[in-house]
């Protein structure tokens, strides 16, 4: 990226390959193992782990041995201008919905040492308390830490030796707004946007998921080049916060 | 009741007629119209009130003037001890929610001119962060609250002249535990009461629900009378504190 | 009550403290274990109770020792001027009716000894036929009757030894219509009533259940006391109704 | 049939070409337009006709003039023995149902002159009371006369100057029980069935409905037809006590 | 039927009694046990028979030997001129699909000898590929064909040491155009028909299903003989057709 | 890569860069505007576009111009080795259906030119008849050829003047399998391996989308590059292969 493109302001001042500002706050569920409130900018998401002394029927049915991840996530109704109608009003969750549980559910599973975890379902559950841009990414950077925290739980509490985590991971949002790839986009950048890019990463620098759209039009290898070059990076800065949040 | 039950130490330490601490911390959702997270000891609640400029399609096909409120409940998944399942993922809402949302609706209806209200509708959410006995009455108690800051908002902004509330509302839970009647049950208590009752009043001592249930043995009229004293006097206080946060 | 109000006729002629006719009809439906049709005045609903000799999969897994008591509740389409839409076209039962169903439910656990009755579920069924207002607290009170007619049958049979009821129960609706608290709405009092309230007893003349509702305007303690008297009067002539109908 | 055949006693004592005892009930469901209880041996049907002033919306959008009828069917629960679930606990209706409803609709619409009808929606409702065999077949003998009663009472009350029948209609179950066809099958010889035929026909000896199911062993043409002689027997003494219902 | 009527040229240039070209593609669906598209003129139905070791959950719990078939049927959305929504879009099947696959599947069970056919389930599978009418009737003629196929393969495969058949079995429709009975009615004819009927019979010439619907005028004694008669001439050659394909 | 690794036989004897061979038959469902039926290997896919004159209420009710592209995507339940239960049954959509359809719409819609095609919606279907891996991209594949035979039948009837086509599109499958990055994996190599990504590109070498889950071990930069590389050389032979398909 060149000197030029590093100075340009977007419409709330960051650079390019700026993250809004990250903070976690611990407990904020108390009833969950482990919790935590995530907030990237004004995107903020209740992160909770539950952990569930048992495994799903069809583990046992099919003799799977090891734990078991599974994640839900939800846009409270008042997380967007302009209320959002709860999906149990509609009886079923959305497809978008399901999208976003089935990605978080996965990066989970790709921390997490499901032998290790023992015949045990961590439930992850991320409810959107405010949506502005980046609320699946924030979800996978905060539901890291809660999981990490009910983990430290169960091993304060003897119930678990070692903390069968085997890897970090965090996640961001990259994409090309008005022509430039952009790191981190807010819910103004993300409807602009011609490409919108979600990316997972662990804490070695290696790849969970990569999921790139075109909503507008299609895009180079460059491109996609940059963009990765810019999660990486902010992805690098979200596992510094998670662990100075652990500390 | 005698200086004797009145030092009776509950489990908690508080005495028969004690509420739990409360406290309102505002502006906990900034996308609704007005927010509030009310707590009544470890009972939290997020209250919502999001202004919509427009009315039901049955309202426009009857004819109705006016406005409408509506309410929504639910139990976040990781507000109990032991997760409890999001209702979406049976499709449908429990008889218990159902009824729960209909109880805070009606107590809002009696806070609120929906005339004076004009073509609008409030939608209330409530959704519980962590649950400890008296989720529904503390709702109705934080929605007061999040309606009258929503309306507020709704003045400063000149999009009306007064506030349409006819009413202030809160209200508590009463029941009978170990023979004697108490305040403010917590999910203990709830849980061994043999009478559990939810009582909502009005700023002017009148009544606007008395929801009385036998779990387990028939109450007398002595003892109903009892639980109305104490419910009246716990809503004295919540009125009082509710008009301090607003302040 | 005054000799003036006393005197007062409403719409049908009744006086304030008066109840509708009252009767029953046994054996509607010969196919159940117990059945009764109750008429009070216009409203009649169609009363079953069906003994199954087991119990509900939750009591088996949770290892809960003693009986089971369901309830059930329709407006059959034609009970009301105007067809009422069945509820299985739209896929889920209504808040209305699950609250009445869990109402009926109660009232009717409040009344069996669950650990006497053995490893047996009671399902009670109430369809209304005609709907005149009161149909929940009509149901309670013919509830009653059909399950005291199939446990005696029951005895009868030999598979039981004795009859499981603590206690007898009936219910009747009050209210408060043109400023006047009136026993034993109509559907025309209960559309034009104030406060709506609905109150279930024991032949002790202690409360199971104690219901109400501010449709219009909040209540006061001497009104709520008032109607709580009128349903008192009016509950033991329903009882006495049901004893006789029994003979 | 041979004298031997004719002479031959059911289970219950009935010839093989006999019907059951047969009676109506007439108003039944008082806010119903028209209803009967039709009793058929121990089968017995709350059959209701509701008018309404109205047509659906498709017939609206797709601009068909005249009117509609629609029927509804449900066994309630306790019309069998052993209780049979609500289809609503479901969710949804099950292919039984919804094929009787289906051939009720379609028999009522042949009995009924849509374009005289004018824009008027008849719902028909048949509620089973006792089921002991052939409900189909005696909701739609019931149906027709709680039709013809809402008609008229539509003609009384001068809102049709003609009734808009163009047949009379009823039905009757048929079959071959232990290798003979017998007429009006209860419970016990449906079960027995080796073939299952329901018959609609008009009181001018033609055919609305034929639907014959081997459901042990294929039938021949010569039983088809004797099947069918028993039915036309039948159907004529149906078409008389209806008559007689009426006056 | 006369010369004349015999020479009567239909719209498509059939004669009365004439059948649409039938054929037979096997192995269309190469992971199903057995399947075949059987066409009917333009109209044309994947079908396939799946086996698998294992019985439904209610005939372990009955203790219910032998096998079972079940068949499921659709309309392809692009089977028909003007797309046809999909069921699962509304979450539920129609009361036509649910009458269409209890048809087959009782179709199906007539045929194929439950006993021999061990603790297994026959699924059978007709998805419309193109809809021109008679796509329930194709269905079981086709899906007969696929049962076979199946079959076969698993005495070729040592599984079962004979063919658990104990009928062949074809449907065809017939219905009365323009006042006159005619053979295998295609889309336009069944539109256009006062009488639509299904018959499905076995290769003994013995009636399996007879279910004649009058849509629009009742039918007389006569013109159901007649149906009968045609229906029985077409099925006898699409028998032929069958066995000619299975070679 | 080495001449090595592209010498490597996989165990259907591909070499690690090669495509299954790929075939398109034309007009498989005549009804729909136009339809294909796509082979990848043992991949079969039927793959229809109906145009329908009209555009989803929504976009009628926010006045948004020109047309609109929707998918449906379903398993036939006979395309899987063991049959596959149907999403009908179930009542709604599995989140990995919906993630397809909102694929393939996404990809469809990059293709077409919404404001050129005017007041239309195209409703995509792909139903798979055959599974062995890759169903989805084959699903984008053949989904291009139908909207193109659709759209060249409204130009051949007048009712469009040009192809409001944007661009082609294609889409294949990669993964890495035993440590090795290959090209349009088969079931037996999907289940093995250990990332697995969508790629779905333009004619012009651009990405309309890029997917990578690592579903057992995270991937390096490297590999992912290497596995857009194999993607790319595989799309340009599917471009090639619909290009002769059309002709």
């Amino acid at each position: 990226m060149s000197r030029i493109s590093k100075s340009f302001c977007r419409a709330d001042g960051r650079r390019l390959d700026q993250l809004r500002p990250v903070s976690f706050t611990a407990d904020v569920a108390p009833s969950a193992t482990g919790s935590v409130l995530v907030s990237m900018g004004n995107t903020r998401v209740i992160c909770a782990a539950s952990i569930e002394e048992d495994v799903p029927a069809w583990m046992k049915r099919q003799k799977v041995s090891g734990g078991w991840v599974t994640a839900e996530y939800s846009l409270l109704p008042y997380s967007t201008e302009g209320r959002t109608r709860r999906e149990v009003s509609a009886g079923k969750l959305s497809g978008r919905t399901q999208e976003i549980q089935r990605l978080i559910g996965r990066a989970m599973r790709a921390a997490i040492d499901l032998d290790a975890l023992g015949s045990r379902t961590i439930w992850i559950d991320c409810d959107v308390l405010q949506a502005d841009g980046g609320t699946r990414t924030a979800s996978i950077t905060g539901a890291w830490v809660a999981v990490r925290r009910a983990l430290d739980r169960l091993k304060r509490e003897g119930r678990i030796s070692s903390i069968p985590l085997s890897a970090s991971i965090a996640a961001v949002s990259v994409g090309i707004v008005d022509g430039r790839p952009v790191l981190d986009l807010n819910y103004e950048e993300d409807a602009a946007a011609s490409v919108d890019m979600n990316v997972v990463m662990t804490g070695k620098g290696t790849f969970v998921e990569v999921q790139g759209t075109a909503e507008d039009a299609p895009f180079s290898r460059p491109e996609l080049n940059r963009m990765l070059d810019l999660a990486a990076g902010g992805i690098k800065k979200l596992l510094r916060a998670q662990q100075a949040a652990l500390k």
